[in-house]
């Protein structure tokens, strides 16, 4: 076989063989395929497409180029989720002991923040104590004990997608349905969980822009995973604001707490509500309403609060901060006040989440390191009517430096309008 | 500017701005630009295209990322020829000392032959003495003296280009019309003449298989040359058979003397005659018609073969292999014979250029020794009748060993039918 003769195919608008996808894979992993001849492939995906079997072949192939985690010891109970990267996206926190409370296994590894989304290690790092790395054993036994262990990213998972995907990143291929679907999915099939419930973000905060894309991702990748020989469920839903009220580590935190304590913002409970029944409904075998009623009554009986001090106890943090966040250290605040009178109209989620990067709640590069106690405290949504000087958001930090473009910014990336706007869905579907 | 903005647009399917397309190549050239983003770029334009304007801007580009020969002494009398390539094709040996008997100044630059294609460096080298190298200096001054000199490629023309058909070469990017275009006129630019006429090879034996597609890029090729401040003409010829009698170096010169001694096959001679008609008319500003008549007579009067044995005379090469062509040493000869009674109705002219290399006409990788006496003189074209045991061609070798295997593929490049053809046109179009 020649690499010549696959990019050509591709090129043709012809279907690759499986024997032609995995050889592909093998190759560029080892080496033996030149970046340039990935990138003449990679380009012309992004234009002629792929098939929902070329795309789920391929996927397998990355999927299969380096580590995967056994997770076969907890059957079909196994579950995981993902979100494709949202402003203050704190779901992971509040939704895995939910599931955990209610018999799931959920071994999860999650990412760092980079750029305007933040990442569930970062945000984890902020309980004092708490390890995100574990050794497989020590992960899995958690997991058997506990329910629940989300740790960093560890061992060689999917490595031909992390090769290709910084490939994409510089040529510009990264937009393409069949290999944003195939990237995501290789790495969560790696990962091991029987089920896969996948939050799709969209919206001016998330990297699809409309929900028909939204909806296409995941479909596809639901399909992948099914062609795998998982299950998996995706929710589409809204990032034109940012999920629930805080953007920032501890302070998302802090958030899930209350949301654990039956407080917080409704929509956000809300969401993790929704997440947390598709999980069990896959690995637990719950009807759908069966799932939403337990995972309800898992919040409100406090099951699921305890089951999140029991996991981060276990993983080394202390649980003394989530029964009293008032531990965690607080950063300098400052108001953020509304310029006029009016309605907020319009929120960028992205703009805001960049906001919280200069406070210092996240890192522009890969090296720098990030302040757990800073980020925005969102006081006033969209749909909600402000007088001139209310205050709509509070910025924490302890670069009193970051405070004026801070503001600024986040006065930039609010709209206040004369009229209510129409209240917003926030789960726009689901797709099983 | 960033080259991952240049691949996006163009993956949009925009047009580039100039600005884009100087700053890509310099780039490319310098080696900032890696190979795998100009494959991605190269992969985009194949599925999307470029504008003429694009076109000629990337041309023009490719022309200045290195040497450029400077033949303004020469005024608008300097002209240059290009074919696309073909089987058998002696025309630049027969068209361009024509031309200079007329008074046109031709400085060319040409290739080696690869694969079943020959080229005409090597034609000329099977002259005993032809110098294919000459110093800037003696190559212009024998311009300026004899009207026409012949020199292999020398200096730095066109890198980018180089290098960009290379990377093209390995990724399933060379099939496509802007960048065949730009890639040869680049060349052909920056050699420097003031005029150039094309002949755009179409058929069975040539890259362009239809005479659509080579009506195409003989437009695009045409376009450029005007819009980089030259002058172009281009015949779209048909190379569904190999063109005139003899396939191989040696046997080629032969055949040019006798076409320029009168002799020779009728349509070599039409086809010769009608671009060096073209090439007079823009070197010289003669009118078609008096162009026509007065290369005919430089044929009929033997000025244009005084004008070859100057020429090469000139170039050190002996004069009295072409007044005396049976001093070229022979190769021992083999008869290919008639299967069948019937009409020549195809020729398969790639693979009679395959034959001839086998036979040691040619080179199958670029280290490879040329036997010049070996090729294939070719008794019976298309649409003669033949008889069961006729010869239909003769082949020359000194690798008795690669007879047999050579009359096979010939014979099998050749079909025999039972009715005459219809005869077919030589000369589909002439673009100007």
């Amino acid at each position: 076989m020649r690499m010549y003769d696959v990019i050509r195919h591709k090129r043709m608008g012809l279907a690759h063989t499986e024997q032609e996808l995995r050889w592909m894979i093998e190759g560029f992993t080892a080496g033996s395929i030149p970046d340039y001849q990935m990138a003449a492939w990679a380009m012309a995906v992004c234009l002629n497409g792929m098939t929902r079997s070329e795309t789920a072949i391929l996927t397998d192939a990355m999927m299969r180029s380096g580590d995967t985690v056994d997770l076969s010891r907890f059957g079909t109970r196994s579950v995981d989720k993902h979100s494709t990267g949202g402003v203050g996206d704190k779901t992971s926190l509040i939704v895995t002991p939910i599931v955990a409370a209610l018999g799931g296994k959920v071994a999860k590894m999650s990412g760092r923040g980079l750029g305007h989304t933040g990442g569930t290690v970062d945000k984890l790092e902020s309980i004092p104590g708490y390890r995100t790395e574990l050794s497989p054993e020590a992960f899995l036994s958690q997991v058997e004990r506990v329910g629940l262990a989300i740790i960093g990213q560890s061992g060689n998972l999917a490595p031909a997608d992390k090769k290709l995907y910084a490939l994409r990143d510089v040529t510009a291929t990264v937009d393409s349905l069949p290999l944003i679907a195939s990237s995501i999915m290789s790495k969560k099939l790696a990962a091991g969980a029987h089920a896969i419930v996948l939050d799709v973000k969209v919206g001016s905060g998330a990297f699809m822009k409309t929900r028909e894309q939204g909806e296409a991702l995941a479909r596809q990748m639901v399909e992948i995973a099914t062609a795998c020989g998982r299950q998996a469920a995706a929710l589409v839903t809204n990032m034109d604001v940012p999920l629930g009220e805080a953007v920032g580590n501890a302070l998302e935190v802090q958030e899930a707490v209350s949301i654990l304590q039956g407080g917080g913002d409704p929509k956000l409970r809300a969401l993790c509500e929704a997440l947390a029944a598709e999980m069990a409904v896959l690995c637990l075998g719950l009807t759908p309403n069966a799932a939403t009623r337990q995972v309800t009554e898992a919040v409100d009986s406090g099951a699921a609060f305890r089951q999140m001090c029991r996991w981060v106890e276990a993983q080394g943090g202390d649980p003394a901060y989530l029964t009293d966040p008032s531990r965690f250290p607080a950063a300098p605040a400052y108001a953020v006040t509304a310029p006029v009178d009016g309605y907020i109209t319009g929120m960028d989620a992205e703009a805001i989440g960049v906001a919280a990067v200069t406070l210092g709640a996240g890192r522009a590069t890969k090296e720098e390191a990030i302040d757990h106690a800073a980020g925005i405290r969102i006081i006033k949504k969209i749909g909600d009517q402000v007088k001139k000087g209310d205050p709509i958001a509070t910025l924490y930090t302890n670069h009193a430096g970051a405070v004026r473009a801070a503001t600024e910014a986040y006065l930039a990336a609010v709209t206040v309008g004369d009229t209510a706007p129409k209240a917003q869905e926030l789960i726009y579907s689901v797709i099983r």
